[in-house]
C-alpha cells in the first residue's frame, strides 16, 4: 500500500530549515507495511494545499499533512482543510484544557491565539497533543484517509507513534515491506560495486540492493517485498549471509548502527574504557560517543586540547617535538593518545590532530590533512588521512575515521589494512 | 519567478536519507530571484520521473532534478532522461577524462561502471564535476529548462554555486525576494507573536513575517518582494530597526547567525578566551564552538568530565560535595566552571552536569535536569534548566542554553533575567 506525505511550510522551500519531518514518517510507514510513494513539499497557501491534496488523492488513499497549525497568522492549514472538507471549526473542550495544561506547565500565559487552536473542524477525529498545542486531525472521505499533524518533529513524532500508526494499521491492510541495512566503511562506492556485481546477478527477484553513501559510511539496503514476513526474511537473512561471506572487512554493523554505537557494544562487552584527546575534531568524537545512551558506562572523559599549550600542559606533548614537527604530525597526535590514555588511565584512547580549514593550510600540508592515532594494550597505531577543504566535513569525516580506526584496533583489523 | 525541485531516491522515501539538498537549493536559489514552488521527492522509478517532470513542467518553466546518476544499477534517471528528451547516449571525452583524473586522485581503478558515467544524452548541453563523476546535464524544450545534477550533497553544491547558478541568472530574468532573519532565543513562539502582533499589523504589503523555531532558537523571517531591489532593501531595514526596539533582550543575531558565530565574535573583538568543562553535553558545546572558522584564535580547549573521577582529579571539584550534593548540582557545575577556567587559564569559562536520559533520573532530579555555569571576571553564575526526556534533545537544549548563557555574561544582559 502507498502513501503520501504533503510537508507544508515556506520555511522549508526557501530552505531555512531541513525537511527531516519526511524522511523519519517514510521509515515508520515502511515498518507498519506502507511505502511513501512521494512527498510534496509545499507553501502555506491555501490553493496549493488544495491542488496537492487533490493530486495525491488522485494517486494514493493515505496522505498524511504536517505543518501550518501554529498558532500564528502564517499557519492556514486548519482553515483550508476545514473547507476543503466543509466542515465547520466548533471549540474542542478536550482540546481546550490541554493546551491550558501545556501553558501552565510552561508558565505562559493563555492569549487568544493559543485559544484557537482548540477550535477543531467538526468532521474530523481529533488527537490531542500531549507534546505542544495544535492538534492533529483525521478526516475519512470516500474509504481514503487524510490525516493533518504540527510540524514540529518532536510534536509530529509523537502524535505518529502514540495514536496515528496504531490507527493507520487498524485501519489499512497492508503487504510486507522488510528493509535490513548492512554499514561498510573503508571502500568506495563504485569499488563496492564491482566487487558485489556477481551479487547482485544472482539476488532473487523480491529483493532489491541500494547504495547509500555518507562521508565514508556506504549503507547496503536491501529491501523485501511480499505477502509472506517469513517468508521474506527468511530470503533477506540469506542474502545478508552472503555479504558477510563476500566483503566482511568493510562490514561495521547493521540497521541503525553507528560506528559509535558499535564501539560502545564491544567496550561494554569487554568492560573496557576509553577517552579522547581532540585537536581538530575539537570534541566531536567525545559527543558521537556521548550520544549513546549508557556511554557513562565505557566513556570516561576527554581532553579537547585545541591550543598546543594544552596539548603540552594537559598532555604531555614535548615542546620540542611540537617545535621541530609541528602540531599536525604522527609524533604528536601519537603523544597526544599515549598522554591522555596514561592521564584519564582508560583501556584504549583516540586522538586527532589535523588542519579543518578553511585557513592554516601550506603546500606540505594542505587543508584537509589529518592523523589521527588510537592508543591500547596492543601499542599506539596512527595514520594520516587527507580529506578537502570543507572544515565542517573534514571535521565529521576525521571523526567517523577515527571511530572506524578504534573499532579495527578492538578488532583486531588493523592488521588487515 | 518560479522553480521546482525533484529530488529522487527511494532512500529519501523510506527516510534512509533526509533530503537536506532541496532546503540549500531553496536557500540558493531565492538568493537569485527565484521562489522553489514545490519540491516532490520520488523514487527511482522511470515512470513515476516522467510523471513528476511531467507535472513540474505544467507548473513552472524551470525544473532542478537531483540524483539517480551514481554508477550503480539502481541509479535510472540519466536513461530516463535521455529517453523523455529522445536524446540517444554518447560518450563524452571531456567527462570521461575527468572521471578519469578524478578516480586516479582517489587511487581508484576505473571500471566499466565508471566508464558509463561518460556516456550522455547528445542534446543535453553537459556541465563536468569537479568533485565527482557524475555529470550534469541541462536540458532545454519550448523555452523551459530541465537540470539533472547529483544526489551526492557536495557534488551537487559545487555545481550549483559554479556552473549552475550562474547559468540560470544568465537565461532567466528574475524578480527580487529578499530574506531576512532576525534570531532570537529566550522566549515562546505564541509569547512572541502576543508581543509583535502589534507590529505585524503594520507591516507593509509587500513584507511578509514567519516564526521558525528550533530547540529554543525562533528565527523570525522577514520577505520582501518586488521589482526594486534598493526599495524592498530599505523597507525590510526599517522594520528591522522597530524589531530591536520592541525585542532587545531576545534578538541574538541575524541571517546565518548561531550563537556559537555571535560569541566567537564578541571574544575576537574583545581579544578574550574560553574553555569549557562538560559532563552531559559530552563535548557538543567545544564541538560547536570549533564548527566556527578561526575558533582557535578564542577557544582553548576542554576538559569533557564524563566520569566523576575526571570531575575531581582534572577539575578540582570537591569529592564531598560530590558526595553530598550531587553531580548535577550547583555547587559541581560552579566548581566544574572554576577548576577549568584556572586551569585552562582563559577569561571565561562555562560548565555543564546534568541527566540526559533515558536513565539515571530520580525523583528529585528527573530526567532532563541541567545545572549550567558559566565563570568569568565578574564572578560565577549557574541555573537550573528542566529539558524533557529524549537524550539528542536535552544534550541539543543544553548546549544551546549553555552558549546563550555566556553570551548574556558577556554582553551583560544576565542581570536582565
Amino acid at each position: 500500500m502507498y502513501a503520501e506525505i504533503i510537508s507544508i511550510g515556506d520555511e522549508l522551500l526557501i530552505g531555512q530549515t531541513i525537511n527531516s519531518n519526511a524522511a523519519w514518517m517514510g521509515q515508520e510507514l515502511n515498518k507498519i507495511g506502507i511505502d511513501v510513494y512521494q512527498v510534496s513539499t509545499i507553501s502555506d497557501d491555501k490553493n496549493h494545499i488544495v491542488n496537492a491534496l487533490n493530486d495525491a488523492l488522485k494517486r494514493t488513499k493515505l496522505v498524511l499533512i504536517t505543518g501550518g497549525l501554529g498558532p500564528t497568522r502564517d499557519d492556514i492549514t486548519k482553515y483550508t482543510l476545514a473547507e476543503y472538507f466543509n466542515s465547520p471549526l466548533v471549540r474542542n473542550e478536550k482540546v481546550y484544557n490541554q493546551v491550558e495544561k501545556m501553558l501552565k506547565k510552561r508558565s505562559i500565559q493563555m492569549n487568544d491565539l493559543n485559544r484557537k487552536q482548540a477550535d477543531v473542524p467538526e468532521k474530523a477525529h481529533i488527537f490531542v497533543n500531549y507534546a505542544g498545542t495544535a492538534p492533529a486531525m483525521w478526516f475519512e472521505v470516500n474509504k481514503k484517509v487524510v490525516i493533518s499533524m504540527p510540524g514540529v518533529p518532536y510534536e509530529m513524532k509523537e502524535f505518529m507513534t502514540e495514536q496515528i500508526l496504531p490507527s493507520i494499521s487498524r485501519y489499512f491492510k497492508t503487504q510486507v515491506i522488510i528493509h535490513r541495512n548492512i554499514l561498510t566503511y573503508g571502500t568506495f562506492e563504485a569499488k563496492l560495486a564491482e566487487i558485489l556485481s556477481g551479487f547482485e546477478d544472482q539476488l532473487p527477484r523480491e529483493i532489491k540492493l541500494a547504495y547509500l553513501p555518507t562521508d565514508g559510511v556506504i549503507k547496503l539496503r536491501l529491501s523485501g517485498r511480499g505477502d509472506n514476513k517469513e517468508k521474506i526474511l527468511k530470503i533477506i537473512d540469506r542474502e545478508i549471509d552472503k555479504l558477510y561471506k563476500i566483503i566482511p572487512k568493510y562490514i561495521f554493523g547493521e540497521q541503525d548502527d553507528s560506528l559509535e554505537k558499535c564501539i560502545g557494544v564491544l567496550l561494554k562487552s569487554k568492560n573496557e574504557t576509553l577517552c579522547t584527546a581532540e585537536s581538530c575534531t575539537g570534541g566531536m568524537i567525545a559527543h558521537q560517543i556521548t550520544t549513546v545512551p549508557g556511554s557513562s558506562e565505557f566513556f570516561i572523559g576527554s581532553v579537547i586540547a585545541y591550543s598546543n599549550r594544552i596539548k603540552e600542559k594537559e598532555l604531555g606533548v614535548n615542546s620540542a617535538t611540537l617545535e621541530k614537527e609541528g602540531a599536525v604530525s604522527r609524533q604528536v597526535v601519537e603523544q597526544m593518545a599515549e598522554g591522555v590514555r596514561e592521564r584519564y588511565d582508560t583501556v584504549y584512547s583516540i586522538a586527532t590532530s589535523g588542519i579543518a580549514g578553511p585557513a592554516g593550510g601550506t603546500l606540505e600540508k594542505p587543508v584537509g590533512t589529518v592523523w589521527i592515532a588510537v592508543a591500547g594494550n596492543n601499542g599506539t597505531y596512527s595514520r594520516k588521512f587527507i580529506f578537502g577543504n570543507n572544515r565542517i566535513n573534514n571535521i565529521r569525516r576525521s571523526t567517523l575515521a577515527a571511530l572506524n580506526l578504534l573499532r579495527q584496533y578492538i578488532t583486531g583489523g588493523l592488521e588487515q589494512l
